[in-house]
């Protein structure tokens, strides 16, 4: 892993999903670009002292060069390294799994698209919603045409926690994620815009055509958007909107999801993620759990425990890093690898993400105007 | 009451919710412009022969020369008729109570309030979600500064039920909701949209200051739009989104409002009605409850039963009865009657809905560009 | 109305149901036992004043004597009268509509069974939640054999409020409820627990056959018991649980009923009456709505509003007047009422709701020990 | 671990609770009576081969003897099992975590408890919803006399699962669970009863004084009970009723809390454990939730993520293994370790359970008299 040392909420995101279903081991680190917390880091892991790096650079090379190397990186690093991480690892033959937003613009995530396709190499991106059962579920049913055409994809990712502070008076105290300088102005489409597109991709198999946004800043003292209202046009003929907000004050995660279709509507709330409402036209609703028999294939091989046994955001992230195991280890013998990559987002839904960012940032800029998104 | 008559939803509402707490009696009615229909639902309601009417503007010559006449007239047509309805009424001394959209047009309803002002009648539009105690306890926690400065107003309103019909083949067949006459092809913002935006401006105390939207029309053969996207700016600096559907495949009644302030949320939904749960920032959900002693007296004194047992819609509806009979009872007295008239939305109100209506249309036709509203 | 006057939370809920639909009116009372409140209640009801009576015998004589006389009486005085308000008024021809707990006594309540079916007038009791469309709905789904065979009944009915207040020392000011004069010791069972007993039965289709009780008082100086613990074995081999409690802190209402059978469970809350959940061996749980098309045709004939729109308490209640009148209507057309009367509680059913408070209180006498009810 | 090889649902739980945090790791087995299976999920679990053994005897011997040798064994076999093998390994100065029901009956129940007590060793007994952070919660508030005196606990754990099979015709094809021979014929006391009363136990700081017990089996051919429903009456003063079912239709997983107190209520479901709802008397219902900071410190310390990424039960579980290991190691450094084991059920724990089922067995057998718990 490169990053996520102490302190890192997402690098104990990470460990903990890796090791839960015992696929996975962490054995290599340069977890901190501070020498004294990465080898801290390293010890608490367990990581043996030789496999703890003080760069990226020398863990690549040195990690290359092993026996025993390491299968896969993961990078949990901001978002404007990792590019660079990237090309170390994907360039000497090592997989990669990466932290979002991918990259800090189209332009590196036009490059690292490139990269990946050219090595050959597995690279996926966590989003880790796409992990949950009952979200894989979704996507299976949208698939398979139960809810007809898809008319709205409604999504609103407005994690409140971050409102709970003004910006310290004091600059340097800010997070970098509230700084222009890392991820531009926009960040928060970054941090959860991004999350909440690639979800209706995900789900609604649909790619956006043109945008219209309205982005905000609230919070006294903040330098970039903590607010941004995307209005989206979709190729397949839906409509939708994305809200990504750091001030819905008393929201906890504030992530949902619904989709509408001209026979029925799904909605998903990663609070409470082992249901997925299903309300056909003129029926009751049908409230689907995560764990029944009847349950998309997809989604029952994404599950342990029985239903009512509540799996959770690390389990659901847990799934991301056996899907990704099992395609390695399918690799080495030679099997189809394709069901275990079918769920994991790629580098070029990264790079759809950031053109979708790009694309609100100019209509914010121009009135709310409607932005083309490129072809593909 | 003018319309209404068998057959009417909004009629049969009215008669139950004006019934209800026994302060007010329908007596008089030209109830459909059937003649046949008009007979037989006047005395379905046991209204008297020579009180039933076969034209508005006869019942409006007639009970404004009877010693008994009526004190007030409910008028539920057809908004392209509410204008000239309200006129014969107001001209002669009669108060009005009428349903919303208020008129066909911004022109109309700047008429309408030059002639509630020139004869100085009471007047009230039926926005009815705005008798919901809590409703009234939200608008009264927003003006105590209890969530803080007003950030977000997200408001939909999408009822899903209308979405079950494909539009008949014989235009003849089409409800006049879904064709352009009567309110123009946004008839879906005069419908719902209306009602949403009055609950923002009812709870938030807020005014729009400008819109942008998006509509679209996704079932087959419908004329009208059936989607409607608004991103508002209010004058006080809030931002915020209104959505009003009936493509909400599997909605019911799809009515929810939620406001973020910079100290806390507030949200409500019209299927749960007794409850408006009360989110501080970092600290965890109060469940506000109809009945509670805690409540606000403006709560407190539009409620009948103790909290748990479900007051409803119909009782919601009848709170704006009970006050415009206080109102009346009060004039009539000497009293002050301003208690009474505080929660009734006013022609006023209802012409600042024709306002956002007509913006919204401009800025569709014009690629999303934010509209400005008229000063007042 | 005998009863029921001012500061009478169940004449007012009363006066509100029959006036809802327009069919039944207020004309005649005696609403309380004081004069002045009688006659204050009577002017504030619009009754007029020949018609305000002093007594219920008063009432009862010279009502019968009119040509306009009442059509039914209500009964909402505390339980000990009832069996001779019941009298004078079914043996002048008068019908009676009686709040519930219907008696002293089993004695009482054998004598007033006799009385009805010797007389032959319409008489039933307000067990006011069968009113609610869900709750019809899933005794008609119970009785086509959805669920299978039923297994157990549980029922909890624990309003919370009475448990905010310590009984005032001074035993004067202590509700009547709280006394043990009126219904005896177990007074909590008459007030509450013959309502869940009402519904095991009306939607169960089922009869005790044996119960076990454990009473307590834990309010301190309450004199009668404030908890009361059921266990019911019912003649159709199910078993289940009626729980009564004035000391249930927090709650409001507190009425919830769950029917689980061999291939199926319901599940009502009466705070959130419109929806019945339907949990079928397997498979995914439904969530049945008020106000559909594919609800039972007793489900929909008790239906004024669309989905969504909640009917609520007071309209539940207002469905067994209407229920009544029609009854009346069709007694007098010489027409079928059994479809009007289906749904509406009989002195029988208040008479086994008495029998099991007998044998629940001889049980708790006896250390739980299981007791019979008698055969009928 | 003994027992918990491929197949067994509790040992893959086990396995992912142990491993999510990192601080436990299983390295040695005698996963399965069947030497085939015990080999290859042994082998699945990436154990030694050297470290997988035949049978418990064995592998307590071997590894008392091996200087790596395991810290502590887990048993995951069949209630009948747990006094034999907790002997072999705590008599050998291992330490033992051990599944419930901790016995067949309540003698060996009080050997084990002898045996741990002269051995000195650590034992704990997987009651796992203990290790919920809202369960701790809950215990902790009430300690703080946050609700008040405890009047009422009830509490109901009632999977729907099993309910959905009848039994198999073969009665070789029967769960062990459903065989009188291994627990008895209360089996589901001891399966699920035992979780709620420990519950009750754990959170309300309660001891049963007595308990009157109805039993019942619905589903056909089964040989044991499926339906027990206990009141019990408290050494504190308390009442309530613990409910355990097999064949409560459609239900998940069914386990469901609710403690009043005289100035409050909490409740908590297990299907959305990150809430606990503090309902004060005369005061809205407020939902705590996971991840606050005003939340106690064993809540707190208990938690991994942000409030609104759920953990559930995986994580719950591995809470009690942290708890354990981070004991351990407090042992081994002479540091307290009373804070770690505060949260963990004891042997005394598990023989308080037997005895609770042994003396309900009774009651049932007796016409549901009361039945005294012998006095500790």
């Amino acid at each position: 892993m490169v990053g996520g040392g102490e302190g890192s909420i997402i690098g104990e995101t990470h460990m903990l999903s890796l090791r839960a279903d015992g696929l996975c081991e962490l054995v290599a680190g340069a977890l901190s670009s501070r020498p004294d917390v990465a080898s801290l880091s390293a010890e608490r892991q367990m990581i043996s002292a030789d496999r703890s790096y003080q760069s990226y650079a020398e863990m690549a090379e040195r990690e290359a060069a092993r026996a025993d190397r390491i299968d896969a990186v993961v990078i949990a690093t901001p978002p404007d390294s990792h590019l660079d991480i990237a090309r170390q690892f994907l360039s000497r033959g090592i997989d990669v799994i990466c932290e979002k937003p991918m990259t800090r613009d189209v332009a590196e995530a036009e490059e690292l698209a490139s990269l990946v396709a050219s090595t050959g190499r597995f690279f996926f991106l966590t989003h880790c919603y796409t992990g949950y059962p009952m979200v894989r579920q979704a996507r299976d049913m949208v698939a398979r045409g139960i809810i007809g055409d898809i008319r709205m994809i409604e999504i609103e990712f407005c994690p409140g926690e971050p409102g709970t502070a003004l910006e310290p008076l004091d600059p340097a105290k800010r997070h970098w994620r509230f700084k222009p300088g890392s991820m531009g102005k926009a960040a928060i489409l970054g941090e959860v815009g991004s999350h909440s597109y690639n979800l209706a991709c995900f789900i609604g198999g649909a790619r956006a055509r043109s945008v219209s946004a309205t982005l905000a800043t609230f919070a006294d003292r903040r330098e970039v958007y903590d607010n941004a209202y995307l209005t989206v046009r979709y190729e397949n003929g839906a409509q939708g909107r994305l809200w990504s907000s750091y001030v819905a004050s008393g929201n906890n995660m504030g992530l949902k999801v619904r989709i509408f279709g001209s026979a029925a509507s799904l909605a998903w709330d990663q609070e409470h993620p082992e249901q997925l409402v299903h309300k056909p036209i003129g029926e009751p609703a049908v409230i689907l759990e995560r764990g029944y028999d009847s349950m998309s294939a997809v989604a029952r091989s994404s599950t342990r425990f029985r239903a009512g046994f509540p799996e959770g955001y690390g389990l659901a992230f847990a799934n991301m890093y056996t899907d990704f195991a099992k395609a390695l280890i399918a690799r080495e013998l030679g099997l189809d690898n394709a069901p275990y990559l079918a769920s994991l987002p790629t580098v070029e839904d990264g790079l759809e993400g950031m053109r979708l960012i790009a694309a609100a940032i100019s209509s914010h800029e121009n009135d709310g105007d409607w932005k083309q998104l490129p072809n593909r």
